[in-house]
């Protein structure tokens, strides 16, 4: 039996690199070699929980095939949100809860997505048809993970499973849901000492729109005016952004996780298109989109339909 | 509630529409509004087993979106392989063993696929999981498709999980697996009465490969020779699909069910690729391949790399 590398998203976010962590050990305790490694650095709210439940980061990786030829895709699935050199990978299995879209495979596999919040609620399932306990520091980053993908169960891809999942895994990692959440989230809204390309990357994914390639950042504050104020600074490094890797579209979403609504700031070609997406009108580049926290189920889809027709 | 419509790939097997069958009895026991259709009518083989357990044929379609917006895939991802207009369709949940291909979503969905030999084991997990009782007729025809995929067990495909839900399936079902088995794989190898284009048609599907199309189409029987007998008929007929199907390749499999062999026949373009696939040599266009039972893991895979180098 070979080495398994098993990761998620590029600009790994907390999901991305907790449903690794648990897939690997719920995976290391049936018996298998593999390894949890992430595509990026934690961000400060990963690393918040990552320090809280005492869990080293997972070993960056830019490519696989020099090391092993299988691997496992968690919360993500689209090639380009993936290692560089997935095509040239066997893709053993795949747990998600994204649409699926420029994704495929020569052989068949294990393939488990189910339309709830977060990857770690689809995890916590499979350890318990596995019939496997989960550690209390693998409990800690898979609600972490739920907390951080729901907003803590604000955002309308939350599902009663989810809620379900964190409270239990709150019980496992004995804390204090509500107030572990909140301080959590909050380390992940200090975006004031980061550079404007720090920020655009901190979870942002590319999207194959139509015949375009749009990329769709979001970052979550507690002051959206903050985020704001460096306006022009942001746009110019969205412009460059878009001319270095070929995006045509450059789309921020600014959440504000207190209030629970967004800002958005497009700048690129199709800008139309954006405005038909959200039913708005931009005015300095910018949208005020009430009620949106979401970008897998309140922008992306928006978008698809608006570059489709 | 809307009404979701359920089916399997086109030109059905027994999977096809036993998966589609028992998915359909499993939601409508939760409360769904589903109906069962299929994309074709029941093979030889099929109608044996919907005879034998007394259920109707599900009500062939070629279109859903004039009666509905949510769909379900059984057995098939591949859009080329689904209902015609498949892109216009909300797929709701694909239960599946297959490669991932030339499929994608705007939404998020529920997905299970699982490398073993048949659509209908993963189904008896989804009975399992929601702590429902399958009825008698419903395993007859979820056994009937794992005999159906697995060659009673013969194929590379085949699992040990496909054997232990076999087994249980049968108990369910009130039948003897081998006697049964055996009686419902010899109905569908009366090839001597039909015409070349129907035994073409009888279990075919597309495939993309590299930039290419190919049809690759399988018939069991228990005397290759007697197919082989109208090799001109069935080359003329092949030659003729591929042009009206833009195919640019048209592989046929022989198999032998009793001697787990076959032979393959091969028409169109790119013959080489074909012969380097499988390490052989064509004469008369023919190949013998021997151990060779299962399109989807002794076929595909190896033309599909074939292509793609």
């Amino acid at each position: 039996m070979s080495k398994i590398l098993v990761f998620g998203h590029q600009n790994p976010d907390t999901d991305a690199i907790g449903a690794a962590l648990a897939y690997a050990n719920l995976q290391q305790t049936l018996g298998k070699e593999i390894e949890a490694v992430a595509l990026g650095t934690p961000s400060e709210e990963t690393q918040y929980a990552l320090d809280y439940f005492e869990i080293s980061a997972p070993r960056v990786v830019s490519e696989a095939k020099t090391e092993v030829s299988d691997v496992v895709l968690v919360d993500h699935n689209e090639f380009q949100q993936s290692i560089s050199d997935i095509a040239d990978l066997n893709i053993l299995a795949v747990i998600d809860h994204h649409r699926i879209a420029n994704f495929e495979t020569a052989n068949p596999l294990y393939y488990r997505a189910e339309p709830v919040g977060c990857t770690s609620t689809i995890i916590l399932k499979l350890y318990k048809e596995a019939q496997i306990e989960v550690p209390r520091a693998i409990a800690g980053m898979m609600l972490s993970a739920i907390v951080s993908d729901t907003l803590l169960f604000k955002s309308p891809t939350c599902t009663a499973e989810d809620v379900t999942a964190a409270k239990e895994l709150a019980q496992i990692a004995q804390v204090d849901l509500e107030e572990y959440g909140l301080a959590m989230l909050k380390a992940g809204t200090n975006l004031s000492d980061k550079s404007v390309e720090t920020l655009l990357d901190l979870d942002a994914k590319s999207f194959t729109m139509g015949e375009k390639t749009v990329r769709v950042a979001q970052v979550n504050t507690v002051d959206i005016k903050e985020v704001f104020a460096r306006q022009a600074e942001l746009e110019a490094a969205m412009a460059s952004e878009n001319q270095t890797n070929q995006y045509d579209l450059f789309v921020l979403i600014v959440t504000d996780i207190l209030a629970s609504d967004s800002s958005l700031l497009a700048v690129g070609s199709d800008l139309d298109k954006v405005e038909k997406a959200f039913e708005t009108t931009l005015e300095n580049n910018r949208a005020f989109l009430p009620g949106v926290v979401s970008r897998k189920k309140q922008v992306v889809p928006q978008l698809t339909e608006s570059f489709n027709n």
